[in-house]
């Protein structure tokens, strides 16, 4: 089985060609140190540690899994060396804050490094990025004290984080969650509950665990609006600042899943744990929505590198498994039969994959970007502009990296027979790994309904106005390019329908607010649809740009215009089918009675 | 976690009420007496067999899998005593020669038998369904002496049978396969060499396993005209027709895999085993597919069934599960929250599965009638009319039941958030098991190429012909029914489009025989589409038609009108997608160079 390799050239492409990220990083003074060289200086070591050093752990992590006992969680073999070199690297800290020993990497560049992780070991890498996400919460709400302490042991590695949201009965309602908090009359308080789902919540990978809980003060009211964040140290910090001792906090068990059996799924309970309250008290689930956004492109990248992993086996299998002929006659007429590579459909399932992800990758570096302008451009302009872009896209980032990723993963599997079913060749691992990130963060149906609902039909900031704005002046300055004419003509079709469509969609639920959740999914379908041909635009301008130097890898940039022309007559013309299913509206999807279903 | 129910009423309504079965038994002298009553009785019967017997074992074979030692297969536990039950019930032999002690049932009643098992227990019913189709090639192609000698022993499930195809370098392209036969001058064969991927190769649940060997005789041509079937038990018959001496037959090892991990996947090895051939010389893989539009129909019937038992489990899930408010308003006020069936994209997804696969479950039995009257019709015009029908539409049957069993699964599974993604539910097993059947049997990128290439472009018999006389007879006998024009408008204008792109690809493909295999998967999804359209409008007039009567159960008539509106609003716009995909030709597809993938 081929191990990953990180794809160095695609992603440099991606970060220099298309996004310019050393000129964006030149422009803003939190970033203006971070050049060309220093960012690949960055991809180039953290390629090596995802093909060295977590790709080989990646299938024997999945055949031994996490192991619970006597309320301890022991990762499989090789994991804490991993997770020392990881740390020992800095790479928890990458896009940490520098005042407390963060690295301060602008997103745009985090996200390949992600992707790298997620592709070479999904599982491993959920732990550090559970960390970096609560970091950031600490970051945006705690105290300077709590940064103080908190940060530089985080972003070391030396101490972990979680997230602890979901109870048994509130899972995407967590207005429903009943952990208590309550006050101890010396500034702390004492939480006491049960959490699932916690990813990471017990593990022997770090010297402390840092739980980020979600509880209801005494005095909270009811249903959203009532719960705040706490943190909550497995180990209460002792004098020196070591883990000193037990705090109420312990694992019941650990679930026993499709996929991603190397990361730790936890049943945490919270016995009168000590707590510290961070940020507004009835303010946690704001505190938890500052981090979200970072947090949900990440686990998008999950779908991303492991559909390009996938990719790579399956590209090398049918380069090399020999079955049938070519319709078009033998292409290795001395060898017993051709190269699968020969038939059509073959090359269909692989090209579709390479499309999507490509294009995936390029929105992920898109939408990480105008999350570096949120985080580091003075401009408050500029700033509210790519906060607009940021919100609109992060969960259509979300929900398509992830879809797609699992579906790209689904059609390697498929180009490899029953050698894909097998685990010989990791594929079926992979659509395995890939399954839950369609599923946590937040489901792919709530994606959607926060795009339809929040970001669509109730959005008062010209969210979508701000996106058409961006592709009709990508248009205007190709408008006389004549080379790619017909890759631009579909842009500005599936923009026109896309318009139009969420014109529909903003009058038809202002009659009937259930058209929001009828729409929502085809809807985030189309809408990506769109980004992707517009991602699939802006390479094919870089790589046009790019064949006009001399010396210039003809081939690489040549393959992206062909794949740019494939997704677009092969990719888009979905985006009639998602338009009528919308449109057909929502009565035939609520006749059903619920009592028979 | 709920246990698989065989939903009887849906399947008496697809045989009695939209098939006809027992009129069309009546008509035909070797089925004239299978009552509507000896149906249900079968049926009834196969249910309980299914939910009290395959069912309980489900989880647990999944948990246990396999265990391989010194050459030998245990099955989980449980699994020989409930293939005692399956087999004293005569269910092996319920389509076989009943000159040889079978119980010669019709096909399109035994499909619905083989979906429940599959529903509830993927990988038990393997074993069994693989005796089924080696026996039905026996019945076709072996001498008396062999017929009355193994089949009775193979129907009473005393004796099991697999087919040896696929062998390491040799899986769809079996032109390739280098197992040897040498005469041993006493009229039987030496086999020697190994094959992969052998279902039910090895295993403790029968007396004694017999192997169906493709083989070359030492003057064969080469390629797949050069291939012969063997007849090779594992142990030879003694005098007294009990099994006896070991045969140079023996298993090397079993596949871990994905799924299907209670279903043993064997390498075996034959060290110059004595085998017997079966049919004539060099004519092997003709005989291999007499049986195989049986088999690939079986095999489909895993996706539907799988699908069906995942419905059943996501829509319990989603009557209790109370999560978040209706967007109209509560539903459940004294509740913490709204049943999460109150939110539309709930809905779509469970009413895409139920669509999915009512439509197939009556595509499978409409295709079930056809084999009955190749089989049992004595009028040679409508026997060959019908073989055309089986021809066109078998490869349609294998693939789309199984692609659209697993997104139903798939669905289902997302339904239950994390709770999918956990073992508890079952959910993910079912995907997992589902997945295969999108492989095995001829990957449905080969049902695909087969369709479009042997069945349209090089088709001399108009199997499509035949198929469009049948939706149009059905159109004008419906010609005055107003009630449920819209979806026969949809039936006419998805059948002129495929007409319209048949036509478009048997021109193109004469220009560049690589349009075939550019267009043969998203034209088989076309032609499905159509299929499960026309199925949707039968199943509609026969609700209608069943309104029409007092004392019939309304809600139930109701609901298939309320899922066929869903479907033609819902799911048909996708025909144009495909549409325009296909007629974008084979270009981008082929472009991409071989060496860059």
């Amino acid at each position: 089985m081929a191990a990953y390799q990180a794809p160095l050239t695609d992603m440099h492409f991606v970060l220099h060609e298309v996004q310019r990220a050393a000129e964006l990083c030149a422009a803003m003074p939190g970033t203006a140190d971070v050049t060309a060289d220093l960012m690949d200086a960055v991809l180039e070591s953290a390629a090596q540690l995802a093909s060295e050093v977590l790709a080989p752990l990646n299938r024997s992590g999945d055949e031994e899994g996490c192991r619970f006992e006597a309320g301890r969680v022991h990762t499989p073999a090789g994991f804490r060396e991993a997770y020392r070199a990881y740390t020992e690297g800095g790479w928890v800290g990458l896009c940490g804050d520098p005042a407390h020993g963060g690295q301060g990497m602008p997103k745009m560049l985090a996200v390949l490094v992600e992707e790298m992780m997620m592709g070479a070991n999904s599982s491993f890498a959920l732990y550090p990025v559970l960390t970096a996400g609560a970091s950031l919460a600490l970051v945006s709400h705690a105290s300077e004290s709590i940064k103080a302490f908190y940060l530089p042991r985080l972003y070391s590695g030396e101490w972990s984080a979680t997230m602890c949201l979901t109870e048994a009965h509130a899972g995407t309602d967590l207005g429903l969650l009943k952990t208590r908090a309550e006050p101890d009359g010396q500034g702390s308080y004492r939480i006491t509950g049960s959490k699932i789902f916690i990813t990471g919540g017990e593990h022997d990978l770090s010297d402390n665990i840092i739980h980020l809980v979600l509880a209801r003060l005494p005095d909270a009211p009811a249903g959203p609006r009532g719960i705040s964040l706490f943190l909550v140290p497995r180990q209460l910090p002792d004098a020196s600042g070591k883990p000193g001792v037990h705090n109420g906090v312990s694992c019941g068990a650990i679930e026993h899943k499709m996929g991603i059996k190397a990361s730790a799924t936890c049943v945490m309970h919270f016995d009168g744990a000590t707590g510290y309250l961070i940020g507004e008290a009835n303010k946690g689930l704001a505190c938890m929505f500052t981090m979200m956004n970072y947090e949900r492109l990440s686990i998008g990248l999950q779908g991303i590198g492991l559909a390009e992993h996938s990719l790579q086996v399956a590209s090398a299998y049918a380069r090399e498994r020999l079955q049938g002929r070519a319709a078009t006659g033998p292409v290795n007429p001395a060898g017993s039969a051709d190269p699968i590579l020969v038939h059509p459909d073959v090359r269909r399932m692989l090209l579709t994959v390479r499309a999507d992800l490509e294009a995936g990758r390029a929105l992920s570096v898109y939408v990480g970007a105008a999350l570096d302008t949120v985080h580091f451009d003075p401009d408050p302009q500029r700033q509210a502009r790519a906060a607009r872009l940021v919100a609109l896209l992060t969960p259509v980032a979300k929900a398509a990296f992830s879809d797609r990723g699992f579906e790209g993963c689904v059609n390697a599997q498929q180009a490899l027979g029953g050698h894909g079913y097998v685990r010989e060749w990791g594929l079926e691992q992979n659509v395995r790994d890939a399954r839950i990130a369609q599923i946590y963060e937040g489901t792919n149906g709530v994606q959607a309904l926060d795009l339809a609902g929040r970001k669509v039909v109730r959005d008062q900031e010209g969210l979508l106005e701000t996106l058409w704005e961006d592709i009709e002046s990508f248009l205007q300055a190709q408008a006389t390019n004549a080379a790619l004419k017909e890759c631009f003509l579909e842009l500005k079709a599936a923009l026109a329908q896309t318009r139009q469509v969420s014109d529909w969609l903003r009058q038809a639920a202002a009659g009937n607010p259930d058209e929001i959740g009828a729409a929502s999914v085809p809807y985030l379908r189309l809408l990506s649809q769109l980004l992707y041909c517009f991602m699939w635009c802006r390479m094919a301008v870089a790589a046009t740009l790019a064949l006009s130097r001399p010396g210039a890898d003809k081939a690489f940039y040549e393959d992206k215009l062909t794949v740019a022309r494939f997704f677009m007559t092969r990719q888009m013309p979905v985006r009639h089918a998602l338009a009528a299913e919308i449109k057909s509206g929502c009565a035939t999807v609520m006749a059903f009675p619920a009592e028979r279903f």
